[in-house]
């Protein structure tokens, strides 16, 4: 109709009246608009515009009428809603997991008769049978021996145990990787990594969906139960990030917004750590230090809420039966002296040591397994790992109790009614036992056996631990790691007493350790180094002290840690900058731009830009000269996420930048709802396209979906400014200028391989944009 | 001898042998290029690059020579140095001015015989006589009335006392007033607002200075003692900005770098915190949050290590006598219960009215100080405050005690042993009395007196704190802040307490107290008052959580706290976005751009950029075709900080920018330094200025001075982008551009007027650039 209009300015009537004003017609978003394609970078200054459109919307709007003020009200809470919600949420799935993996964990050893949902612990508790010296034998727990062949010593009733054990776990784990593979395969691995790079502005669709959160939850249950070396601490902050994910899909100013929906998961990534450790401040800390990537300062309020909220809904849940929120809650009774602090920087030595070690051969072992055959039988490989932990781990007391637990009994002070093994001193008969303060006395012959099946379970740690991280089932490895570092720990603990006890008389022990003197404390020893351990392998800081502040309660011992802490961070960083999450991120070649690294070369901003000299000269629109057709062919013959629009291609003035994605959908959206778009109809993306002669055909005005403002630096721009500008502003990317004229352009993928290669890396390491 | 040359050729070898390269010649910086003059924005951008091309030059020494290679390890531990030295010397400031107002606090009462400079605690403590309940009194601590007419009790001796309580207080303030106008005008107020200011890139000479420490130090023991109505906590964060200032001049690093002494500076604030609470995590939240702009992770990282230094410190020379780090210590016996909530609420609401007066009345006070004749007398206005103060607060305990000792004890819940007027209760005489876990009881006469003076009290602080805070003295407002919270708390506290001891048989209280219980807990709420108080008037949320729960040491009472800072803030937030320090940052017209407020208007970069329409073009500096003495007199002529270096003035393509203060520091250098370069020169700035004609005068190459990557943005770039831009990497100026055409140019003065335009705000009270 509009084609047939000979008049022009009946042209300008038509498209009021006909099929709508093209300016109007823009202005209706067509359906995806603003959305982004998976593995994809989001721009966060589009994104962060478009809240401010949305919020000035709702502002002018409440004014109207007092429905709409309810509205912008309710608006205006909805972040804090979310953030209970998530809190919540966390907290209640936290306590379920704990309870679950406490039953099936001891169901591996045996079951509760009164009722066999009981746990061992619940089990002799709620019996009324059992005295307090022998809370943990208790005639409703039943071994399977006991239960089978009515046996509970002797040769084969142990067989019979360990091979049960075996079996349940080997059980626990093949439901666990048959879940993953079949229901959700983003379910596996710690999860932190993909969550760090989600937050940085990357989009992985699925990742944080409802499915990965019902079956990371249950399989994160199945494999620690299954008794492998692994934790359900990172785990935890992927389950809390998918609940904010979930929520935050219920309120359209965060679903609609990509931007605004990393807020909230950066808040939920906090709740997470604050029930995984029950340590609501490091938890903001760690999403703060190590997840988040922009991370406002009103996010730190709301990550604050959501982490308590999801701390005291843990604590009434209750599963540790203590009424604690801590997961290894300790109190020691003596201080420590500055002579101890050389066997905590040792400790801290080795924490950096094992964590070289670990990312090393981890990372090695899983390129591997990405690149060799290996990869193709992920059941097989979890099944063998599974077997091999269990057949290991069945002897040992230290390693087939859970590692929790192990941890535990590792940090506690040997009291007066401790009757762990490790506890087992000579005691003076001439002393009076006073409840605190027992002095140091020497080791019995528990205590020697104890330190043989720690130092084999410390090499069988080591050893498992590298080849269980990553394979495809959840698993996190705080508490593998706090495992090594602490079993060490207790180990140089236990020597030092004993030295301290026997050289009394030795210089370095004289001023504080008196015979008669609790002087050395083993399990701070253990304490320090699990921090130590911990802080080698995620490279965390000032996280890592404020959770294991929260978990002693005191700023007593918050020297040693912070020593521990920075000897390991910095024997570390000597060989080599990345931390575990970081060497995982950069394995899967995401698109991270790290805010840690410094970038330090002398690189230009021209040295980075495409097209390279030699290379085919920039794809660009011009404002008033193309048609459709030849943009559609640039579109099919090119796979750029946007296109430069300049005056002419003489001049290259640029005008503009137009995204791929949208100008596909303009276009498309022309030629079905509006008459006379055909392929040589002119692409105008000028104000005003001028008159045309009446034979022409209709034109395409595009100018709607064109960014008037895209980001631009001169060519002598300093790489160094360039990082910065892509870093702190989350640009997509950005157009390099001379006087004027166009260049070309910098994407954050041309960034990260540049980055990539000026620290002789593969560049093709990075694959997505 | 260059002007005569006549063959171009020997030009350049004249270059080359003569008076040297000109290149070679700019290359050696000249003084004072890459300072900032006084009152003036810092380029973070370009300190950054400075840095890192420092840092590149020293890691490629550093392979030369092993004694580079340790040069280049000094370099990198030096931030490590510093933050110890900051930790040291701030914690041993911080104890010596404890100790020091301890001590002159009491000679306002009376003098230690035994040895004067002991305070009246330390006299009676050492004293032998004493028995344990009447530690307060011994014959060595005579009051003044004691030691000069042998009285102690009676008219005249109270009056005698009082008389000399006037004296010493104005004596104390009149020295005090006196050292700050004489010597160091930038040591009076809190500082807090110039020191955010200050670290989001601000110069201001002399205001970190060693003068300002000194003076700032003495001063503020001064004023406490003299019993004015201020706290010293606000002031020790400046305290230790100083210490940290100081340090970091004694490191190349960091003193020749604005951007890096302001990372240094966000480490000393935590640190200042740190001490004056005793919360060195709280501190370097507070420092995060609320005083620092650019706070790379690195920093979180040291200034925790500088917060602990410094806690520690203090703890070591242990001026509470208590082996505390805390200031208030408290342990509560007794847990809280939900329908308590209620009450914390109100506290919130209660905070958050407070908090919005206090501001409004002390900028309206403080603005007609700046205006009027008020502001010429601020001797007399000290001392008439100071006079004010005494008279007022010696007849009631609850005011003439220190303010840190009265918050002490509203904290303090009620054991047996305490004899404070607060804990006056009526015991049923028969019970027996556990030292812990008293019932509630009715309260006797003495908590009656207390309740009238505590509520004369609260009035009173509420009054005189509006006129004391911004007068020409250290003054903090946290101490006062948080007295008149816990006065307000512990009155609804002991309201709560007695309603539910008479009336438990209601339904509100029949759940959870019963008679003879111990529900209600008076000191708590008096701690949820202050937290409210001090949150309304600075508006901090996470850092005073965090304080908070330093100062119980657990988390039980958390949720109260936040339940009462979130109020607070909503209420306060209600009547105006600013705290305290913002208000006083807006008032002296500081170039303070809060990452905090978002700013929404739909303006574009056209809007705010000058020139506006109408007004004279853009000065503009061509690239080869102006004259020495054009510059000159471009110079001269406007105050701009610097000019856009375009093209020619038709195209008015962008090359790049020029600092004003280099430009002049150049040309004045070339004149000086370098024949042939005349009025008449031509001044290049391109990369190979053309072969002159044989006559011409020897041009002036200045391309080394151009910025070659100026920040530029279109026309149609929203403002909220701009700003966002400007905030986050803290630019001076951006230029403005329409298809690579230079339009105009941004200040950060330009976006400062424009935000206070669209906020209804006098835009010219942005006074500096």
């Amino acid at each position: 109709m509009l084609q047939q209009n000979r008049d022009p300015n009946m042209v300008n009537a038509g498209d009021m009246n006909g099929s709508g004003n093209l300016m109007d017609f823009l202005d209706e978003p067509f359906p995806d608009v603003g959305t982004y394609e998976d593995f994809h970078t989001i721009d966060w200054l589009r994104e962060k515009s478009r809240d401010t459109d949305r919020h000035r919307k709702i502002t002018s709007k409440s004014k109207e009428s007092i429905w709409e003020f309810i509205k912008s009200l309710l608006d205006a809470w909805s972040g804090w809603v979310v953030m209970l919600l998530i809190g919540l949420l966390a907290g209640t799935l936290a306590g379920v997991i704990d309870l679950a993996v406490d039953w099936m964990t001891d169901l591996k050893e045996g079951v509760c008769l009164s009722a066999f949902w009981y746990s061992h612990e619940q089990c002799c508790w709620t019996s009324n049978e059992t005295t307090f010296d022998d809370r943990d034998k208790c005639p409703q727990w039943q071994k399977w021996s006991e239960l089978l062949v009515s046996q509970s010593e002797g040769a084969s009733a142990y067989i019979l145990n360990y091979f049960l054990y075996i079996m349940w776990a080997l059980c626990f784990a093949f439901l666990a990787v048959s879940l993953v593979r079949v229901f959700a395969p983003y379910a596996c691995g710690s999860g932190i990594p993909e969550i760090k790079t989600i937050l940085s502005g990357f989009i992985i669709r699925g990742y944080l969906g409802k499915w990965t959160l019902l079956i990371k939850t249950v399989t994160l249950v199945l494999v620690v139960s299954s008794g492998l070396s692994l934790g359900k601490e990172g785990p935890l902050v992927h389950v809390a990030c998918c609940c904010g994910n979930f929520f935050s899909s219920l309120f359209s100013k965060y679903s609609k917004n990509e931007g605004k929906r990393r807020e909230v998961l950066s808040a939920a990534a906090a709740a997470g750590v604050s029930v995984a450790f029950g340590a609501p401040i490091g938890g903001v800390l760690f999403s703060l230090e190590e997840v988040s990537y922009y991370f406002p300062l009103k996010t730190l309020w709301r990550s604050f809420f959501a982490a308590l909220v999801a701390a005291f809904t843990l604590r009434s849940i209750n599963p540790f039966g203590n009424s604690r929120l801590v997961l290894f809650y300790v109190e020691y009774h003596t201080p420590w002296y500055m002579a101890e602090l050389f066997p905590f920087i040792l400790l801290g030595v080795f924490g950096g040591l094992w964590g070289t070690l670990f990312i090393r051969c981890n990372i090695a072992w899983c390129r591997r397994r990405k690149t060799t055959r290996l990869g193709k039988y992920p059941v097989l490989e979890v099944i063998v790992i599974t077997a091999i932990t269990a057949i290991i781990a069945y002897p040992n007391p230290y390693t087939r109790r859970s590692t929790s637990e192990l941890i535990s009994e590792l940090f506690n002070d040997c009291g007066a009614l401790e009757s762990s093994q490790l506890c087992d001193y000579i005691n003076d008969p001439n002393m009076t036992r006073p409840v605190d303060d027992i002095p140091d006395r020497p080791a019995g012959p528990g205590v020697y056996s104890a330190m043989w099946q720690l130092a084999l379970a410390l090499v069988f740690k080591i050893v498992i631990t590298i080849f269980t991280f990553g394979m495809k089932i959840p698993s996190g490895l705080f508490i593998p790691s706090m495992a090594v570092g602490a079993m060490a720990g207790r180990m140089v603990g236990i020597g030092v007493e004993q030295l301290a006890y026997h050289h009394h008389d030795w210089i370095i022990f004289r001023n504080w350790c008196r015979p008669g003197a609790d002087c050395v404390t083993p399990g701070l020893y253990a304490m320090v180094g699990a921090a130590a351990c911990l802080g080698g392998v995620t490279r965390m800081t000032v996280s890592l002290v404020v959770i294991m502040f929260e978990l002693t309660g005191g700023l007593e011992y918050i020297v040693p840690l912070m020593a521990a802490a920075v000897t390991s961070k910095w024997v570390a960083d000597a060989f080599g900058k990345e931390g575990i999450y970081e060497a995982h991120i950069h394995l899967n070649g995401y698109p991270f731009l790290d805010v840690k690294d410094e970038f330090t070369h002398r690189t230009l901003a021209t040295d980075v830009m495409r097209p390279r000299r030699g290379e085919a000269p920039l794809s660009v629109l011009t404002q008033d000269s193309m048609t459709v057709e030849d943009v559609e062919t640039l579109i099919k013959e090119t796979d750029y996420n946007g296109f430069p629009v300049v005056v002419s291609k003489d001049s290259e003035r640029l005008i503009g930048f137009a995204q791929r994605r949208e100008l596909i959908l303009a276009i498309k959206n022309a030629r079905q709802r509006q008459d006379g778009v055909v392929s040589n109809s002119i692409v105008y993306f000028t104000e005003d396209p001028p008159e045309l002669p009446p034979n022409s055909p209709h034109p395409l005005k595009l100018r709607r979906i064109l960014n008037l403002s895209p980001f631009t630096v001169t060519d002598h721009t300093p790489m160094e400014t360039v990082v910065d500008i892509f870093r702190k502003l989350g640009l997509r990317q950005c157009l390099v200028t001379r006087s004027g004229r166009l260049l070309g352009i910098i994407t954050k993928k041309d960034v990260l391989r540049h980055m990539a290669q000026m620290a002789n890396q593969d560049p093709e390491s990075i694959m997505f944009n």
